[in-house]
């Protein structure tokens, strides 16, 4: 398995393009296409925000159909809280890519991120739909990336190449999303943030959606940013088939390598966002060890990182590490405060539940004043483990947040 | 019933004093007395944190004796994740204090503020006890209240008066904290913040209890200020029957009257440490109502009141309230969110689950750049309501919590 430079038109059979429709109001790239040359399977995750997003409503309702050969989306704009006057466009959005390409609406899939509760300026993407579609190749998977980002510094991409019996199958992916991050997924129709994922992989519609539940439980859903939860977050994963591999109709064999590679690339994916986080200027990284259950584990990693007292204390390099017993010890987690013990960078500052008498402290100092973070945390208690990825809380976030929609 | 200016002393019998040990770096007041008297009862309620601190420890188990005397209060560290040496020196206050007041070490209830992981300075606690004994006095209740601050930027004590038959009964209360506040009682035994309330009531001491349980539920478990909860939160409540009322034996009449005022100094005294949170420069008041159970009411209440999307905007002025339809629907509370109207000031902006086509822009746009934020959400799904408070998450909010232990 490896890492290529790459993104969604990595695997075979892939187009893209993007434009600016002026939906942003910094006149950059805010509307994308991406097209398979062929009839794709989808599988795909929502949030489970009870306020979803036209898009998501229609995208939903599309998924229906059986296969699918497009996904149009816009930034600087979320569709959201728009009503029914959100639902005509986000449908419509899909039909007017649809007529360009000349295929059924059905088979286009839909997604939007930016503000909420602001009418999506449709006549300009219709406007811009020739243009749009006229300049789809298979060069433009980085112009893709591109135009979906909002308040992301860097585009997010990248492709993983494996081979299943004599084929080399691709998958690629670009995301966006560095803001109103917190994932909270409870079964494989919930996601996180915009997220695209193309493979050229032979692959049945029952194990693709398996696979990309699996793939997002251990990467996006343990992502933090700011421990808010998107109405908009939207996953997709298309295979069309093309790499010519055996048809993966079965659980195991090159269906684990297939869902291996999807876990890297998801769980690549997800840190890249976090380590774009609005503001961010550090990454951390929350190891939970020897939990009762995988359940636990991961709420003691998610309640760590999303911690604003300990988010603050990384950006201001001060190893106030009592901040992770306080985090650790508000989690609904079943642990026993007397056993647990906590490492940063390596050394254990924190032994059976009190702080150590003596630990390498400048050691911890010079970890806190750098870029990178472990924070190890071993409850214990059991045989399960969860790694969170979070980023730190700077100045610079509230900034962005504080002028956001004005 | 009326508010009045006082605090911990104004009930009868009631001394206080404070003295500077030197566990602040800063060299202010950083170590407390509270004296009842003659003996009163007490009812305390602590966080639910699993690392709960040593001063818990010791005060949960002295909660045992009948009858209770003095609170001795150190600020500027924690003590907490100390181990045994914590838990001995935690004891210790109370011995010291004891000692110099002629009473039971059991009498003495402890609480500790700061730093989490730092051994307790106990001989500067020691040579000051004489010092902090002298000065006992009904004139110190602010001397108290001020002690007991970390980054509190301004004290916080009150006290309410009130008739019970023909006697006049006073109940103050002095509370610290405004960081690492995020309440989360299950029962009356759990609480959030440091603060102690003294009353001249004659109640019996299972009354007290569900007093400062009901009136805890409804004001310190329904303020934020980062989201974070504390491992030393304490709430103490010590009665001395000097009023000379009736006592309080049954759930009605005196005992209504009684939690009305506790209920409204709590919630008073909850406010006041929202609009002093680290770094606040505004309040936001959030009204839910018409939810289909008490529970879910609070739930939404709360989820909304801990969004650092929507704290930032506050901050910032800018009236982004699709952040609050993300909040809304991320939380676990039961909603139809085509029933969901949004009100921000009076103004109607979101009706069943999608945006007004046409609302007071400028309106809310001056509510937003003012400094008092009322937000109500209308869930039209039941008959329970629930208010929460909380402050916005400005530039210094960050810059207090990233150099707090160095």
């Amino acid at each position: 398995m490896k890492i290529i430079k790459g993104g969604v038109t990595s695997p075979l059979g892939f187009t893209a393009n993007a434009v600016k429709a002026g939906i942003k109001r910094s006149k950059r790239l805010d509307l994308a296409l991406l097209c398979s040359e062929v009839p794709a399977i989808a599988a795909a995750a929502f949030t489970k925000n009870k306020f979803q997003a036209s898009p998501i409503k229609i995208s939903s309702a599309h998924l229906r159909n059986r296969t699918h050969r497009a996904l149009i989306v816009n930034s600087g704009n979320a569709n959201c809280a728009n009503g029914r006057a959100g639902d005509r466009d986000a449908l419509l959005m899909t039909e007017l890519a649809a007529d360009a390409l000349a295929i059924n609406s059905e088979e286009v899939l839909v997604a939007s991120t930016g503000v909420i509760g602001k009418y999506l300026p449709i006549l300009k993407i219709k406007g811009k739909i020739p243009e749009l579609v006229d300049g789809l190749d298979e060069k433009n998977g980085s112009i893709f990336a591109q135009a979906v980002m909002t308040t992301d510094r860097t585009k997010k991409e990248l492709a993983v190449k494996f081979k299943l019996g004599t084929s080399i199958v691709t998958i690629g992916g670009a995301c966006k999303g560095v803001g109103m991050i917190y994932p909270e997924l409870e079964a494989a129709k919930h996601a996180t943030m915009l997220c695209f994922l193309t493979t050229d992989a032979a692959i049945s519609r029952k194990l693709l959606e398996d696979a990309l539940g699996e793939s997002i439980g251990d990467s996006f859903n343990m992502i933090s940013v700011d421990g808010d939860m998107s109405t908009n977050d939207s996953c997709f994963l298309l295979a069309n088939g093309l790499a010519g591999n055996k048809k993966i109709n079965q659980k195991f064999g090159d269906y684990k390598d297939f869902t291996a590679a999807l876990g890297l690339i998801t769980m690549e994916l997800g840190k890249m966002l976090v380590k774009d986080g609005e503001g961010a200027t550090k990454f951390v990284e929350i190891e939970v060890k020897h939990a009762q259950s995988e359940k636990d584990a991961k709420r003691v990693a998610r309640k760590v990182s999303t911690s604003n007292l300990l988010k603050c204390c990384v950006f201001g390099g001060d190893p106030n590490w009592g901040r992770v017993v306080a985090a650790c010890g508000s989690s609904d987690a079943n642990i026993d405060p007397l056993k647990v013990d906590i490492y940063l960078g390596g050394v254990k500052v924190f032994a059976n539940g009190e702080r150590l008498r003596r630990y390498n402290e400048e050691k911890v100092k010079r970890l806190f004043r750098g870029k990178d973070i472990g924070i190890k945390i071993d409850l214990k208690n059991g045989g399960h483990k969860a790694i969170a990825w979070t980023c730190d809380l700077s100045k610079e976030y509230v900034a962005i947040n504080s002028k956001y929609s004005t």
